[in-house]
């Protein structure tokens, strides 16, 4: 039986949700290093594996490939510890998951893509003032969950801890201060305490 | 036992999910309209139900609330026949509900909001190249699903379809041309004629 394969670009907080979920599962797997800058996601090649042309892409039996950082990571984790057991706690691990995609992600990550990818004086630097107040507020929703909770979903550690934590202890980096939320860097710090941890490489500079 | 409750306004496509569901699952619920234009999502009453501040939020028990149109969706469908069997068609179920959430949504839906609710002169209306290159980018990939699958996960009608039908089929609302797409036309008549289907209602004019 082959070993499932991810197409990823390691500095890419989505791909490293997937890697550190397959550590932490203690899963054999392939890793094909994709540069996103260099156009491949959009060639023909690519799009064959993700019509939707982006990393991660999960190929989890040859020719046939899964997309999606967090429909992965659920994928792998389906009867494991890091997929709640009870369906209440199953949607709750959903709905982070969800609003890391829409509420979190699209201000944080690319926050961090502008401020340590992109040149010092580059065009897309005129976002950060609503990328900033946007991500604010996914932190502080955050903040909120976490000052009643040690977790996203249910009483343990999951992939909802996962998705989160991939931008959100990289927030700094996206000149996003987190010193303003105590129980959420205690929750990294948590994350960070799990078996088979493994850390996020920087991006590479612009 | 009480009823299950949603707080929804009627003509958004994320809250029109979750009612063509339970249409769809013949559950008996209550449907709390609220009307996002009125600040209330933002006031500490509704924050309660949901710190994030956003419609549709679920009350599946009096007290108890869950956020994010399709975390409620797979917590409705579990166990219907809404929900795929096997986990690889669960996986794709969910491939397609964030590729819903991050390459669709945010360009198809935030389209028809500023074309139809908001003033013709509005200066929203210069977000909208740049919207229908992102939302005819999404039509694409659906259309090449399309055209070698009758549906998005698995061989039936899921909750995948229903989280793409919602602003798919309201496209035009923001000047999308689906004449393009025949694929996804043709699946936009077969979501129309399942069991149990009820329209979205037009959102109010700006």
């Amino acid at each position: 039986m082959s070993l499932p394969r991810v197409y990823g670009m390691s500095s890419s907080g989505n791909c490293y949700k997937v890697r550190l979920l397959l550590e932490q599962l203690q899963l054999p797997y392939d890793w094909v290093e994709i540069d996103t800058r260099s156009g491949l996601t959009r060639q023909a090649e690519f799009l064959q594996r993700n019509p939707n042309g982006r990393v991660p892409t999960l190929e989890y039996q040859p020719g046939h490939y899964l997309a999606e950082s967090n429909a992965i990571l659920v994928y792998l984790a389906e009867g494991s510890r890091f997929w709640p057991q009870h369906r209440l706690e199953r949607a709750q691990a959903l709905q982070w998951m969800f609003f890391e995609q829409y509420s979190h992600e699209p201000y944080i990550a690319v926050a961090r893509f502008i401020c340590a990818a992109l040149p010092p004086q580059h065009e897309r630097r005129g976002e950060l003032p609503r990328l900033q107040e946007r991500g604010y507020q996914a932190l502080a929703v955050m903040e909120r969950q976490l000052g009643a909770a040690r977790y996203f979903a249910g009483d343990g550690y999951s992939v909802a801890d996962i998705a989160l934590y991939a931008y959100t202890h990289a927030a700094g980096d996206g000149g996003f201060d987190l010193q303003r939320f105590p129980a959420v860097r205690t929750w990294i710090e948590r994350v960070q305490g799990q078996p088979h941890f493994v850390p996020m490489p920087p991006l590479p500079g612009g």
